[in-house]
């Protein structure tokens, strides 16, 4: 029996905006403290690490812990054909609720360290730096796919995904935004994690290539026994098992 | 078979002091070694999350270490129905061992440093700061009784919750004390990650009030097979049925 | 039944590329954030070792996760006996994808970075760095091994490998090559992550004398019940196993 | 069936010379690479987290993976009783193998480096840094005693040391030696990592206090079902469930 609508609208909003919070969050204190652009990044991609692997660990089991259009369009798309992956309305309502946590989070961050909400000066749509968030996002939603094909649970998929962004945060030039709802709200954070919204919708459509490029990998790659997130992440007996 | 009382209460203390000893000895230490405000607290929250990681999965088969006077509040309130929680003495005994652990804890490691212990004065209850602790103990108490509903063992647990004291020293402007034992220890820590006795009780309410909305949360989103974590703390099976 | 050879060729060349591209990418941004060397090499190490252990999490089902000459070398030489191990037409089909994964991760880099492929001027061959090179490599093919015939599942393999990584690039002078294909496409990387043409050669015979050092002592150390990494690689069912 | 004598006693040598060679080693590149002293800690104590994990989880199916004199010590005390630690014959075998695997890895490292070894002129014993290897030590073993006897893995153990030792470089004045055979071994080392030989006496004599002091919280804290280390070290059974 999968949670309710509700239940997993919230959890999706709780992630998406605590995500947000950790990313933004993190990148105003290691600005205020550190000097070394570098050691700012470390800063910031460490503590992102840590926190997302934990909040898809905790959420998973209500919502599959998707935190990402992208993921929940690759996620329907997927399951499709045996009926596992979301259905349109729920793609939509989980879209609405990660972009409204993904502005949520933002707009917390700047509370959390006394700071305005304005908006993002940061232009960073270049052609290096849109190829470098296709790339980001094909291997995050290759990642997310083949390890749910492999059967591998939330306590495997959570680290793995924490750790990937960690390492994409450094080997792409764009930091990895790899995320429609966080590239939305980084808009609300003028600091070296905001983004200004001229660059959001060439992020956006780069985001959409790269999770394509993903779903076909996918098939290439691990030809499956199980077709989406959700299936795993609505039934609570799959995580208990993998604690076993 | 619960653990006997005697050995639970030496298992908080334990465990509560040498959080602290972890907490104060590496902030000691980075302030003496690093000139980078934001590298100095790179590296106490780096052995942080590495030391609190293992002294949960080390202790909390002996009294489900939870190190946190709102820890133990929680796991009384949100296990009272099925009668798992802990019962109004043993919160006492739970809080009375966390506190002098923590008090311990700080003395220890200014002993281990050649340092007087003397009273902090680090002024921190700003009203950003104090949300940022409401933020912090909400997340920390949703996130332990969350993955206690699910069932995980505490070789997952452990590493979650030093997973987000790491993320939370960084998107928190308080540094996510979360913790009233731990900040009362912190008064004899004249370091930067002490804090004057002035600001204590407005950061313990904060926390009171994060623990609030955490248990809120969990009943929302984790309506519940188990209800607290003493069960699974209690009984030495649980965990060894989780390293197999 | 072992995936086929395509989709095994197509996961050895997407995961060396990817590993490549890690290295050389954050090398970059490295270089390019932080004054600091010392920070430089944690930035590039850590996005390596959290980089590694995912892509060998997420391939080992497909291809055994190789991503490196020597690996592959090692596999056939301690499967041999028991028919296990990759034929001698294998290894070939592996290492041509490894290397042509190593070359197309660097060229990839340095397009998300907005860097003109060039070759790299980093001589590196000395006596020192070539004893540093023979200890990594060996190391890392005995832990593989040693790890397969001990029957652990990738995911404990993935994180150790990266781990072992992690480490070595700081207790070897050569920061831990110890890889043919990361070898020659490090060639295509003109920064501290590259190496010079010339240096090329003497690198891998040191990375071959360090796996024919690592073949004995797995021999000596887990004379074993399982002969080789493709078997569990290849076998999906237990990679399943290992996530109960 | 235990492994052989000679076996084990080359995976204590090799395992305690490559802990020493990546203490050493990382401490010379860091001290090379890094011109502040928390950054050097930072580097030497995340290498050292990161390959002692390793290590142990590579190497506890043949020797127990101890490493450590008072690690073999507490062994043969705490599995005394019951017949399943090692005798006084072994533990004169692991410690020799141990003492000749510190100083190995050490003139490893140093050659690694292309540094000629010579005797460290670093003088450490004073009263606080000796409580801080007290200290150190006890948590050291409590921690190992404490999870051989909930009868967690090695998949666990190791990460969990590795991690403790990662907190303990902090929270300690002394960055945790810990271990007598690699106190032995850093004497030839002359740099921020070394030991002065006139310091290695009390630094032996404080780790022996702390080792003794562990052996009693071990029993207090777990009355227990499973003695000692060895026989989960010992037994290749042991060590296959836990990787299913």
């Amino acid at each position: 029996m999968r949670p309710g609508a509700w239940r997993r609208a919230l959890a999706e909003f709780l992630g998406t905006g605590l995500l947000v919070a950790i990313v933004v969050g993190s990148g105003i204190f290691a600005e205020r403290l550190s000097a070394d652009a570098g050691l700012q990044l470390l800063e910031n991609s460490l503590a992102t690490t840590l926190g997302l692997a934990v909040l898809i660990v905790l959420l998973a089991p209500v919502s599959g812990a998707h935190f990402n259009p992208v993921v929940s369009l690759a996620d329907a798309v997927l399951g499709r054909r045996r009926g596992t992956g979301l259905s349109v309305g729920e793609v939509g309502i989980y879209v609405v609720a990660q972009i409204l946590g993904g502005i949520g989070g933002a707009v917390l961050a700047n509370a959390m360290f006394g700071v305005a909400t304005t908006i993002a000066t940061n232009e960073r749509a270049t052609p290096a730096v849109l190829l470098a968030e296709v790339v980001a996002t094909a291997g995050l939603v290759l990642l997310i796919n083949g390890l749910v094909r492999q059967g591998q649970p939330a306590i495997v998929i959570g680290p793995a995904v924490g750790a990937y962004i960690g390492a994409a945060y450094w080997f792409t030039s764009s930091t990895s935004f790899a995320n429609p709802a966080v590239t939305i709200g980084r808009i609300f954070s003028d600091t070296f994690a905001g983004i200004a919204p001229s660059s959001v919708l060439p992020f956006i459509l780069a985001q959409l290539v790269g999770a394509a490029l993903a779903v076909l990998l996918t098939v290439a790659l691990f030809p499956s026994k199980q077709d989406a997130l959700t299936t795993a992440a609505g039934d609570p007996t799959k995580v208990d098992r993998s604690a076993k």
